[in-house]
């Protein structure tokens, strides 16, 4: 692979963080509360696999100038200190009697003014990540300064893709195509399921992954039932259709895409499903450009495929996280925009019972789409 | 490996519920909500990976009587019904009128009498796995039911593992044990850091890991910066300490315990850190025991290692999250008993800089601690 950079220059987040004061400026917000990583990395770069632990909740304040502020437990000031921010303020978490609600709120008094609104993210797909009862002691301490919703501000950048975010999706999705060009290696009938799906993380991460947070999968005969299940002891077999649905990470960047695979020869049943899965995927990738709306793309494939309007989404945001806002569905009017990356996942229900799903990464340019996952041709894949 | 049985019989379940019942009883509360990953899962087994997703909201009603009812979005209908759960409500999410808040809040309206009040876990080491609007949209709709705090009930139970948890732990820790016991394998001077993370990823599903969701690490001469970081391309080096950290997964449980490796003969200064931090170690194994205070763990920890009060915690449970409660700090008051599982993991401040972390994980019996991860011997590994 050619060599790619790790992390993004100090003007990457510079103009991150000027792009959201100029929203919030015009939104009337003196502040942004941060809670989830996401939001923590987009503004600060603070990149660490530690949010698996729940233990304890991490604030960033971006103010209305500035650089943003970090209001963080003790054990994560030294990587925060090889960030570009440099107001970092620490408490010794875990602490029973104030997990960081008196540091966050002095902070936020001292950067909001009196009666100032102070956004935190309230929408679809967001949650705050602190205790109810500490988010209620803060609102409590913030006396006259309100906690206000942040009008979608950071939701709407992270939307749009600089280059060098989608030079990371693309790396991810470049790993994970090799990973399932070799699948043949680890799949053969009388393997169980779960035995392919550590095979399958190992070649993700032989192939390059930093890690696979995100692995799904499944085995139907013609179809699968769901596609969000563990793996379990069920043996591939000569007839199976085995679906394998990854989100890796490269540098903090998600890839989310998927193939199946036959054992054996397709019957004529999941060889036309398939050819359909890849021409409706196509048709939405044809008419991906700038200005169109999200709803169209769903609507295509829906048509294409026969679906109901109840077949739930047919695609979503990616990047930072393995689902992002929009979702491929009919009431999302979201106009697609240059640097929005999309997966186009559609899916057709089989006569003999389950589904068939397919999936690509795509970006969008300033003319038209372009593949992030190498596409799959309409055959499907033989082992 | 010795087999083991995935998944739990459907009496543990059954226990888990009446024994959440009776506590809501003492407490006045008519229902649980639940919102996250591991209290779903608690309740229910449902298992899968696809929390990875932020998109949806998840929710499962804990009645004064009978089985948890599942109101999920319709994509985890198919997994939520090979569980012991036979009430699953779905809607087709994401819906932007209505996320998921309308069924939720007829569900309670049904199983909550009028004026009746219904937990939310609301305490340290929780959060609320929903939109804020969706929160404050379901408060409006509840009228006179109250959502109050769950005063810990989940969070007590938990704490306590059955056999058959304990068991997954073990074996967790096992694979652990044999992939650290391979790392001179994959460690050798002049090798990028990152690609000795990856490697070791590999090396953790080659012993059996369902997945890796956890894998921190450092280098240092002779201590490291901090235990959060993601891999650098530092390259390892003669004189180098290494130390690898994971929580990995099997069937849902975590192991989390590190190792320390000194690439080439140790200096004095590291070989007397890493027999300190064994002798600690072993000082409150020693002194485990139903009825001691998790403080006290700490203080032994703290006292051998001559650490000051800031030290911050020394260890923590584990279980189905690779931290949870209790804290080895001075303020956990939380008495041992048996079927807790900790992690002991002590630290100490180098002279020339930096810090080396050592970790195991254990479990308490009637009459002592026992050994999860096989301990470390006094002597730092050396590759």
């Amino acid at each position: 692979m050619t060599p790619l950079a790790r992390g993004f220059p100090r003007a990457e987040f510079e103009a991150r963080t000027e792009r959201a004061q100029a929203l919030m400026a015009k939104a009337g917000l003196a502040a942004l509360l941060l809670t989830t990583e996401p939001e923590l990395r987009y503004y600060t770069g603070f990149l660490t696999r530690f949010w698996e632990s729940p233990t304890r909740p991490w604030f960033a304040v971006l103010p209305a100038s500035g650089a943003p502020i970090a209001v963080i437990p003790a054990i994560g000031a030294h990587l925060m200190a090889e960030t570009w921010i440099t107001d970092t303020r620490s408490w010794n978490a875990p602490d029973y009697d104030d997990d960081g609600v008196g540091l966050l709120a002095e902070t936020l008094r001292e950067q909001v003014p009196d009666g100032g609104r102070i956004g935190l993210a309230d929408h679809i797909e967001s949650h705050v990540r602190m205790p109810l009862q500490s988010l209620q002691a803060l609102i409590e301490a913030l006396g006259t300064r309100s906690l206000v919703s942040d009008e979608g501000i950071t939701r709407q950048l992270r939307l749009i893709k600089s280059g060098a975010e989608i030079a990371k999706i693309r790396r991810a999705a470049e790993i994970g195509g090799r990973a399932f060009d070799r699948v043949a290696e680890i799949a053969h009938a009388g393997e169980p399921l779960e035995a392919v799906f550590r095979a399958f993380q190992i070649l993700a991460l032989e192939e390059g992954a930093d890690w696979v947070p995100y692995l799904a999968g499944a085995l139907g005969t013609p179809g699968y039932g769901d596609v969000i299940s563990p793996a379990t002891d069920a043996k591939l077999g000569p007839g199976n259709v085995l679906m394998l649905d990854t989100g890796l990470v490269w540098d903090g960047y998600f890839c989310d895409f998927d193939r199946n695979f036959s054992l054996g020869a397709p019957s004529a049943a999941v060889d036309t499903a398939h050819r359909q899965l890849v021409a409706a995927t196509r048709a939405a990738f044809d008419m991906a450009r700038p200005g169109i709306r999200v709803s169209a793309l769903y609507e295509t494939m829906r048509a294409a495929l026969d679906l109901g309007q109840d077949c739930g989404r047919l695609g979503h945001g990616l990047g930072m996280q393995l689902t992002e806002w929009p979702s491929l569905i009919a009431a999302d009017e979201t106009r697609l925009a240059p640097g929005m990356v999309l997966t186009l996942e559609p899916h057709v229900r089989m006569a003999g019972g389950g589904m068939l799903v397919h999936e690509e990464n795509i970006v969008i340019g300033d003319d038209g789409a372009e593949w992030l996952s190498s596409p799959q041709s309409p055959e499907i894949r033989v082992i």
